[in-house]
């Protein structure tokens, strides 16, 4: 499947699972005039590795870059050297993939504490918003420079200027009766559900810019986070919602999809 | 109108504006063996003189109790003052108002900080989380005592045990495209979709319980935080409450209700 996402584009988290999938696959696609800033927490640890890599045999396609999403003076940083090195041609692309779940399993109501729920909530949704909030001078630049895709008489698009929140399915406040007992995690639970919220005001918020803003369930993915027993592999997942994300149009703007494109209720 | 509602009952945020109003409610209605813990932050501030007032003329009803949601020891130590008073019958209610909404208006983006984020998702979320997980002995007592409803059959009811989590309209993610540029407010939108998802989350958890779980916007009310220009009195946004939550079965834990019983979609 030809992948049709292109530009600048960043990651967050993708020194493994999802994140270094979407790495992968984007730079097997990629043409000279497309580059992927590769952002995790720690690029020179030993968690690292397999993303540096990858970085190595793509020197022209890929930059690292480090950024903790929960650390608001290093998305300043990661912004200040993202932002030149587009320059003119600004963002056209921010995939907000970095989360955490916490407590570890069992994620019970009587084992989460404070500090889980404030934890969880300042990376997986305080962390897209400073993102979304910092980058968009950038992402602005970027839907005044590309042109609108001509195929479908669309203004947005994920290859002239968007974000991508990664979700979950469990995000969705409506189907959580048949999910809770299977994954009570209240503190992951309300954190996504806030994403999605963050999702649909900043889709608002952006339309005026051209700039596409649309949440992602990847599916129960074969990932440390996902455990052993996933149904999906990173490579399916990954070629999915890449697939599924290149179509994307202004009708999508603020909604949830997931990695086949189907649509999933709040 | 009468109001049904009686037993232990919790409010919190009861200085001023929506929670004052409730405690005046209730205490109008109380009989003798009802009692209501009317918390604040501040029960000694000038901003509680009301309350103080309030809780003067009914001493036998209403208890004061200094509760800051964003505190955990502060709720820690509320949870064991009205354990003790309650005793073996328990809370029969638990009504999470307390809330705050910041920055400032215009409450857009731009003007919108890491510290707003945190600190709103802080006292509209995680302390209604862990009031909820430390009442949760109390509320439990409060279920196995009290006899369910006979008129309709139904296992639930505020007069047995419940949480009344206030949320709002601008809460639905469903009706933000209808909202948002009239109330931007990214920190109170976000927190208030997340309390929504802790709501339907503590449904599904305390169902076996027989404790019922409900989110109720309470309007757009005349308050400090609703603003001059709001359509609803607080008497008749509590009225209203009030009766519709004397209401409340089964089918309505882990929903979203306004102050009429209009159900509103996530």
């Amino acid at each position: 499947m030809s992948v049709k996402l292109g530009g600048n584009i960043l990651v967050t988290g993708t020194n493994r699972g999802i994140g270094l999938e979407l790495v992968k696959h984007l730079v097997e696609n990629a043409g000279e005039q497309d580059h992927i800033y590769a952002c995790c927490r720690e690029p020179e640890g030993a968690g690292a590795t397999a993303l540096r890599e990858l970085a190595n045999q793509h020197p022209l396609q890929i930059t690292v870059v480090q950024l903790d999403t929960s650390d608001e003076a290093s998305i300043s940083a990661a912004v200040q050297t993202v932002g030149e090195r587009v320059g003119a041609g600004g963002l056209n692309l921010l995939i907000n993939n970095a989360a955490i779940n916490r407590p570890a399993s069992p994620a019970t109501l009587s084992r989460t504490s404070k500090t889980d729920m404030m934890q969880v909530y300042e990376t997986n949704v305080v962390g897209p918003f400073l993102l979304a909030k910092m980058f968009l001078p950038h992402l602005q630049r970027a839907a005044e420079c590309g042109s609108p895709p001509k195929d479908k008489g669309d203004r947005m698009s994920c290859r002239r200027s968007a974000i991508i929140n990664i979700s979950t399915l469990i995000s969705s406040i409506e189907k959580c009766p048949e999910t809770f007992y299977a994954a009570r995690m209240y503190p992951y639970r309300t954190s996504k559900a806030a994403l999605n919220m963050l999702t649909r005001c900043l889709a608002e918020d952006f339309r005026k810019h051209n700039i596409l803003v649309t949440a992602v369930h990847p599916g129960w993915v074969l990932t440390d986070m996902g455990g052993k027993e996933a149904p999906l592999t990173p490579r399916d997942s990954v070629v999915g919602m890449l697939g599924m994300m290149s179509s994307l149009g202004d009708k999508d703007s603020g909604i949830l999809l997931d990695w086949e494109g189907n649509r999933i209720p709040w």
